[in-house]
């Protein structure tokens, strides 16, 4: 069965723009774009087509690849400070002459719709209420419950270990009492791992799913994203050979891509005082 | 073979205490004791002597069961504001009037020498140096390396998912390039996990670790403390029954225990400015 983040992701953004339609205030979404990398430009014109779609304001500051360190955190204390704006969400990557976690550190946790700050990662690792959820593993969570995927109990594998989707995702499973274990580069015998799983979640960008599942109800979502040799997209799993054994399966593109989206846009939907 | 925590603390307490007679500012704990649990009181007194043992300067402050939130919140406020403390810990557990979640929150960061607050959490589980890291896991991590236990790619598995040693011991581990499974009361299975991994660290507080090990060289380190029927302090691990096929496993009493004190000690003798 194919888990179809594509529709799925519709019934969400009708969803957030119903609710964004009944708010006392218009969320307002800042998009910091620095430089002129293309496939960043093709992000933030998604996230904007998105935010249109549910009604958020978007406003996209595009800063020059030379910009300071100092200068960008100044926007972004400017951004916190506006009362106006009640979401800030830098894309990455940034230039190697910015530390990405000044940046990331310097958002205002209620602001943080990318739920990257520590304080929001804090809160979702001791168990508080983060203001946002990191928008992929939200939208998988979202997936996974809208197939009504049973994840209290199951034995979850996470393939990567990102601040983006990795790590955090391993925090939402865990929190909603699945036994979770999560690999990486070093990691020994992950295909054993992978095939005596419930749920597989793999985050890492190159063809690394590729064997027969022992659980016939088992949950692959695939998360990779990437041009094969033929510069066709696909993603981490060998679809053929892992649908075959396996209850349900993301497919790339249409699978957790839209529901990142629609994620970010319940995020930006939250408006806090 | 054993791991002694015992004479591996007593080593970190005296490099502790080297630190601190070297440090241009002296160290001062500020232990906050509410009420007059026999046990938490007992905790503390430990703490102060070993503070006095290295040299840091402690100060028991004992509130009454009665004080409100509020003034408890201002306290923190006024300790985080006083320059002369440089660690503020609370021992838990508070009365139920009390969120325990705002009293740890109101914590300076580099005042928490528990490493509990959501910044020093999310600081760690995002890839950044926490001011702090938690005393018991830290501990563990010190331990494992003083009998130079590879952790680089072993299996770990990680029983419980407290906020004070089972979560932050997951972040740990996956830091050290461990690959982590994070077990708990829904966990399908326990035992077989436990069997085929390289690493144990249990964390529960009742006889849950009762089993031969698959792998000679395992290892198997018991964070659980309690009264057996017998009155006598006991563990989460069969002591007998799993020693005979584990490589290392550390006992209770004399294992854990003595390690999280020392590595409290060391967070304590950290003054940041």
């Amino acid at each position: 069965m194919i888990l179809d983040g594509k529709s799925v992701s519709i019934k969400v953004l009708e969803l957030v723009r119903d609710k964004v339609s009944t708010l006392p205030k218009l969320p307002h979404l800042v998009v910091i774009l620095i430089g002129d990398d293309p496939a960043s430009k093709i992000y933030v014109k998604n996230k904007q087509i998105a935010a249109q779609k549910v009604g958020i304001k978007s406003t996209i500051i595009n800063l020059p690849d030379s910009i300071s360190e100092e200068i960008l955190l100044n926007k972004i204390k400017e951004y916190n400070e506006d009362s106006d704006i009640t979401g800030i969400l830098v894309q990455l990557p940034l230039p190697v002459h910015i530390d990405k976690n000044k940046v990331v550190t310097a958002i205002s946790p209620k602001k943080d719709v990318d739920g990257f700050t520590p304080e929001n990662v804090g809160r979702l690792a001791i168990g508080l209420e983060p203001y946002f959820y990191p928008a992929t593993p939200q939208g998988i969570i979202m997936l996974l419950d809208e197939y009504k995927i049973p994840i209290e109990g199951a034995d979850a594998v996470v393939i990567g270990r990102s601040n983006i989707v990795g790590k955090p995702m391993a925090q939402m499973l865990l929190k909603r009492n699945a036994t979770v274990t999560v690999c990486h580069s070093y990691t020994k015998n992950l295909e054993s791992k992978i095939k005596t799983a419930d749920i597989v979640i793999s985050a890492v960008g190159n063809k690394i799913v590729r064997c027969k599942m022992d659980k016939k109800n088992s949950v692959i979502v695939d998360v990779g994203i990437f041009k094969d040799s033929n510069g066709r997209l696909t993603g981490d799993v060998d679809f053929d050979l892992v649908s075959s054994s396996a209850g349900y399966i993301s497919p790339v593109p249409g699978g957790v891509g839209p529901m990142t989206i629609a994620s970010l846009m319940y995020n930006a939907s939250k408006v806090y005082e």
